[in-house]
């Protein structure tokens, strides 16, 4: 049962996977010398597990014909901005991640352009292989038609705020295209307390590297360095609105006791680059005291909503977010006006 | 100026540290076979960093006496819960850390009976001595007169859901008296990516670690083997309650595929427990966005006021939730009934 509504539902962080990078992921749980253990729980569980929630997930990933529409249309969904689950190509070695890269772009490419109307892409892309990183990044969107870029989180233990990845944020600037931070699992330097609780998946230790991750960005300065460029994070923001009294009230201690050599003043408070450089999507939480809660701290109009299809492929969760005691306007803004704007749709 | 206000201000996660824990520290700093950056760059600022914010947070927390007195009425606190600070003994090795824990109980005893009105004691305990640590807790609760034990979160990179601390849990439960699950810095074995961007203390490590700890409790059944225990954690909950609705997501699901060995049902939704087993205090956050949604979400009548005294010695924090804009009773409850409550005061 769908509640007829009159606004569009742009889902705005749902996956897929490519039959290629599948194999490579087979591969990497085969090779013993690769030594992740988050990615060996992550790609062994939805890889190879039994459970039917894995295997529907497998099966749902792998589609970007019928079954995928089958499913929009049973829970409402009209149009999904679709990348590359995680970890995309990043766990790869370079070559070989930028050549998945193209492919899985071109994959998704050819259904955005079967069903223009339900699908928007964004580009995989290989962030330790700057050399090609950024041109593939310029031909995703200049000849492929994609609105944004996907990075699963850290790249081999490495993050974005590090200066070889620069040519890629700069590409991204330039090209007016939002790099959507994505989850994966933790790195083996981080992830040992998590995964002996069997919690370094999407239950928390996602959260807390993906959120890591941004806070590093915006601490880092890549704001500063870059001023027009946007990210993305789903799960409404990783709790870094939440948090955002603490790490400014700390943030702005540390600055003034310089007590980190690295830690340089920023421009603006931690809050700026949340309300200026940071979209947020609801994927993962449909549930409106923390949806409302970015809402109020970080603006309606930087707030979407997200499935994150096909890991929470809940058709009631819609629902949910319908219900929603909010502002019409500030629900319309959720579902479709802010995708809109932020993805540049046009269908 | 100091808002007149008919409840009293309870501030119930308030620091100090004994010179010879402080010592132990300094020589910790000094052994270069002690292999923990947290614990360097928490110590090596608090300990020897020459910043004004260092030195005065070093002094206030040697303090038992006027300077902190002086302080509290300043900043118009009436009453506060003190604790040994982070990482307590828990650096130590078992022994050293009971003879220190026993040594700081009794210091803290001594200052809470010269002003049995301003001070009530939390124990400090060597949670890796399981043998002695539930006679201290005894000791600590009937003859001391303290109310709660402290425990820095993790102890050496072990978590309290491991089994060899069952009788800790057991003990807290038998004395009726809640435990502190206070931050400290994350383990070797998680830290690298918060270290190396300075990311990795009250600013957001901290969360990450004791919202973990307090998680992995949770799933690992420890309410279910212990249903009176009561946990309690600061600065809004580590946002466990802002996740609330993502992890009850997830551990549903994984517990029905037994994605993990380990994580068995229970016999509760998560949400349960944190709203029957665990309290939360505002330490860090004094922002009614966050104190509201805990209240909200895990209810008012587990919801407390605390400082984080010396740590966020910050006078006008307490006007801001003094302006906070919910129910009178509410605001009475937090600031003074729940702490009464829970810590069983009667001055």
């Amino acid at each position: 049962m769908i509640n007829k509504v009159d606004y569009q539902r742009i889902a705005t962080e749902e996956a897929f996977i490519t039959k290629d990078v599948l194999d490579g992921y087979m591969r990497l749980l085969q090779d013993s010398s690769f030594d992740d253990p988050g990615f060996r729980s992550l790609w062994g569980y939805f890889g190879t597990h039994q459970s039917p929630r894995a295997r529907a997930i497998n099966e749902a990933l792998q589609s970007l014909g019928d079954l995928r529409l089958g499913h929009m249309d049973a829970a409402g969904i009209d149009h999904q901005v679709i990348g590359l689950t995680a970890p995309g190509v990043q766990v790869f070695d370079p070559a070989t991640a930028s050549s998945l890269a193209v492919d899985a772009n071109d994959q998704l490419a050819e259904a955005c352009r079967k069903h223009p109307t339900r699908y928007t892409g964004m580009a995989a892309v290989a962030p330790h292989d700057p050399i090609n990183a950024p041109k593939e990044m310029e031909r995703a969107v200049k000849k492929l038609g994609f609105r944004a870029v996907i990075i699963n989180s850290h790249t081999l233990g490495h993050y974005l705020d590090e200066p070889q990845f620069a040519p890629v944020l700069e590409a991204a600037e330039a090209l007016d295209v939002p790099i959507y931070l994505h989850p994966q699992t933790a790195p083996p330097s981080m992830i040992k307390p998590f995964v002996e609780a069997g919690l370094e998946g999407a239950i928390y230790g996602f959260a807390c590297e993906t959120g890591l991750h941004m806070l590093r960005v915006i601490v880092g300065g890549v704001f500063d360095r870059f001023p027009k460029l946007q990210f993305i994070i789903g799960h409404t923001g990783e709790a870094l609105p939440y948090w955002l009294y603490r790490i400014e009230f700390m943030h702005g201690a540390a600055v003034r006791a310089q007590r980190y050599e690295s830690m340089k003043p920023l421009k603006h408070p931690v809050g700026h680059y949340l309300r200026n450089n940071v979209y947020i999507t609801s994927s993962g939480v449909a549930w409106q005291p923390a949806i409302e809660f970015c809402q109020k701290i970080i603006g309606v109009d930087r707030v979407m909503y997200a499935m994150d299809y096909p890991y929470q492929h809940v058709p009631e969760e819609v629902g949910f977010c319908d219900a929603m005691t909010i502002p019409d306007a500030d629900k319309r803004a959720f579902f479709e006006g802010v995708a809109r704007k932020v993805f540049k749709l046009n269908f």
